[in-house]
């Protein structure tokens, strides 16, 4: 993991999380931005052991820990953050917008937790008196919820949205040339002629018009040079044709 | 839904998915981002069909169009991305990185489709042959696959992640006035010196010590009020015990 990533410092905690399908989504969403340390909150355990038991289970719900309590979930913890859907509720804590998260994370030179509520129910006060910080993903109306395998998966893209690509992408293709252009224009008005083109059509065979005609396809050199062996061939067969 | 928003003119388009679950999940994401045109190709319908008929079911799959074909799903569209976890795969089109999506969707006066492939084999080269440009979610490691309900959740996201904040969030708290603070280290020496900490730990109690240990707190003005309230009690209790 990239230490300068904020990903690498990050634990995610679900509380009292009741679909298995849901930790094992949140638990594929780690897997998926380089996130390794998942902690369940709960009474009972039986959504991560059956999460756990699922036949593509990622590998990092095989180590995620299990507690009581939020304040033992988070004790090592120095910036906690609660998510929450805002709605009517009154906040006591500063909120940031998602996309505002990241500096603080990164800013933060100890562990930082991010909890992610029941499906139903999402934090209690309780649950919240021990965050630090309120985290909000900007939705279409105020209030609704996420689906709780998404919202994680949204929270850690963020966090990971800057992180340099893994393969590097290819280059552009190169532009075709102003010499290029200038050859096919030369060729499609030599062939446009050979189809009697220019006797129908005058008004769209001045040299301005194919210039900027030609201009505006955004040709790549390469599919300029495709796209010349076909008019080519085309006036052939158009010279043949008129014999 | 605002116009400014790359989200109102977006068609995401599901090809060949097969999981219920996952068109539910990818119909709900689209709900919560405000991006109502909600496609599905396939030879048969039944996912379609299966998750219209789940008991949470976003209005979103009642509209839902089904196609036979990707080229008549996108027939309308002006600009079409691909998603692909990329791999290995040899790349014939412009790829971006998904937080460069959103300009070019914002500048296609169009309507934009972005295709998401089936659960286990992602796009076809055929599929991919529609579209004008890839579009990569940066992950930890190259090639592997997201679950395809967050990779929607993921992609429509970063389309609506500079919209406005739907509730105005709360105005940070006002921060204690340097007057505030001056009354409060005033009352905590007083407290300190009646509980006899000044003999025991003077170094501790030098006047630039206890300035910059109590401006260190940043405490907000509501919150001073609330600690000096604390601190009168004590020096009170302190005072009453003394006699």
């Amino acid at each position: 993991m990239d230490p300068d990533l904020p990903s690498s410092s990050l634990a995610v905690v679900l509380v009292r999380a009741r679909n298995p399908l849901n930790v094992g989504a949140a638990a594929r969403a780690m897997s998926n931005f380089g996130v390794k340390d998942l902690r369940v909150v709960g009474d009972y355990l039986q959504p991560l052991e059956a999460a756990r038991s699922a036949i593509d289970a990622a590998p990092v719900l095989a180590s995620a820990q299990a507690f009581s309590s939020v304040a033992e979930a988070i004790a090592d913890c120095t910036l906690v953050y609660g998510t929450t859907a805002l709605g009517d509720r009154d906040l006591h804590h500063p909120v940031d917008v998602l996309r505002d998260a990241p500096s603080h994370v990164r800013q933060n030179p100890g562990r930082t937790a991010i909890l992610f509520g029941s499906e139903k129910t999402g934090l209690s006060n309780d649950e919240l008196s021990h965050c630090h910080r309120l985290l909000t993903i900007p939705m279409a109306r105020g209030g609704v919820s996420m689906n709780l395998g998404q919202a994680v998966a949204v929270c850690l893209y963020e966090l990971h949205r800057d992180a340099p690509a893994q393969r590097n992408l290819p280059e552009p293709a190169a532009a075709a040339t102003a010499d290029d252009l200038d050859r096919f224009e030369s060729l499609l008005r030599e062939t446009l002629t050979a189809a009697e083109y220019d006797r129908r059509f005058p008004g769209n065979m001045g040299a301005n018009e194919t210039r900027e005609l030609v201009r505006r396809l955004g040709l790549t050199s390469a599919d300029t040079t495709v796209w010349m062996g076909m008019l080519r061939q085309v006036l052939w067969k158009l010279r043949q044709a008129g014999r």
